[in-house]
């Protein structure tokens, strides 16, 4: 038996640095997903068609569909550039770009990112999760936390992204634990919910001196023979401490939501829950494909 | 034309992570020298001695050579595991290790580490040199500051290491440098003082902030056309400027001589001095060979 054929409306795409997430989308909701590696740092300019035919080819009708795509496929290295709108703005300012595509039954739109002038800063994909998160919640005044590679906060108020500002927590993290001297000492897995919140406030108490802790990772394991598990939930807890304390402007007093996959976002959770914040949480994929049904409405088809 | 041969009466041995370096010592000078990239990461306990015998062959003679090493060759997955000892005490309080060799002509001694139990930290190498630059400042009382991948602060006082603490900078810095999204931002080389200057400026009256300002980085290269050269001067400002937040109580109001290759000092005797201290400089290598002199007095040949 073969499935019966899918046929999209229009297709929803999430195309960041390392992954392509796609969306058959009819009557408002969607009815199938697929997804592949094939993210921005894969592709040269002329590969982006081809990688996602592959995935989506199956739910092309006759005529010509539409694909909204937001992420790292609109950046200079991307499959057109979809330039910066500069804060403060709305999160989905202006109409997506169009992106050439050599098959005429594509209609390729790129949503464009965000930016600060000063401090300077920038946004691809956090945009369309934060127009996701007020599609779902229209009158949230407050502070997004979008922790990932590269976590971003922004304050949000009437409907618009007032600021914002990334932290490389994730890919610090990410470095230190599988690169760095730490690599014997940070376990790839596991979790050690004491040790995370005495480093979590131990960073945040004496964030100057984080610098000066790191390497005690490595030291006390050689020494004292702490766990892996241990250095993993202690590296979390220093790396999203000091982040948090440089980032206190944006969540002290204010209404913080938390939007990521759970296994990211639930140790900012914990951590802001310790600081006496209750924050909610969404989860990134639905946001995103909330954002890219609002960034479709943008567009003329 | 040959060469007159060479025979040493001992060989210094500097092994590290990622080098052996030796010297052929006659008369209480070194007489030749060689190295190679066989460092400790390279080798299985078994391929030390061969590592070695490749560089020194050339300078045995016919009875027994006795060889000192300090460094990573012995930790635990070294040659020979030689404990380390506990400060305070002298650079140098122990006789070195003896590792085995099956070459009859070899007697290779290993130099031990130190640990401080509180805040738990280790090194191995900088004993050494620390041992080398009170050879020849006998009297020196202060901190002594050695720059690398793991960079050290050492409280010096009486001939004795009182305490030290290790920073993560140097690695630090060639992870984001080479590894992150800031390679796109960070050249290889280069350099512009000024940046530097205003970089540790920053970081030092807000080390709380560094965390808030890694991604500046790279968005101010997207959106202001910074140069690698900047980017990297930045970078070298922030994370120096973060380690000397933190390491304040070890230089503030001390005399500081940092021991290092002058490429790898030089930024931290400029930021040193523009915080008001004056470092005396010293070059890692002569330090290096100066304390293996040190440590080969303490053998029993």
């Amino acid at each position: 038996m073969t499935q019966p054929p899918i046929t999209a409306d229009w297709i929803a795409a999430d195309w960041g640095t390392s992954h392509l997430r796609v969306w058959a989308m009819a009557d408002g909701a969607d009815i199938a997903q697929a997804q592949s590696d094939q993210g921005m740092n894969r592709l040269s300019p002329g590969g982006f068609e081809a990688a996602l035919l592959e995935l989506i080819e199956p739910w092309l009708g006759a005529g010509t569909t539409p694909v909204v795509a937001c992420g790292m496929v609109g950046a200079r290295q991307g499959w057109v550039e979809a330039p910066y709108t500069a804060v403060p703005c709305t999160p989905l300012p202006v109409t997506p770009v169009r992106a050439q595509a050599a098959d005429q039954r594509l209609a390729v739109w790129v949503v464009p990112g965000l930016k600060q002038q000063s401090p300077p800063d920038v946004m691809r994909g956090e945009e369309t999760q934060i127009a996701g998160f007020l599609a779902l919640n229209p009158n949230f005044d407050g502070v997004l936390c979008l922790p990932g590679t590269h976590t971003k906060w922004a304050q949000v108020s009437a409907g618009e992204v007032v600021s914002f500002q990334s932290f490389m927590t994730g890919e610090l993290f990410a470095s230190l634990a599988e690169n760095s001297v730490l690599r014997h000492t940070v376990a790839p897995c596991g979790w050690d919910e004491g040790t995370f919140a005495d480093a979590l406030d131990d960073a945040l108490s004496r964030p100057d001196r984080l610098a000066a802790r790191l390497f005690t990772l490595r030291a006390d394991a050689l020494l004292n023979d702490t766990s892996g598990t241990q250095g993993r939930a202690r590296l979390s807890g220093l790396l999203i401490g000091a982040e948090l304390a440089a980032a206190k402007p944006y969540w002290l007093g204010q209404q913080v939501g938390v939007i990521g996959a759970s296994a990211v976002a639930a140790p900012y959770v914990t951590a802001l829950t310790r600081q006496g914040n209750t924050p909610v949480q969404a989860d990134a994929a639905a946001m995103t494909r909330a954002g890219l049904i609002a960034a479709h409405r943008n567009i003329d088809t």
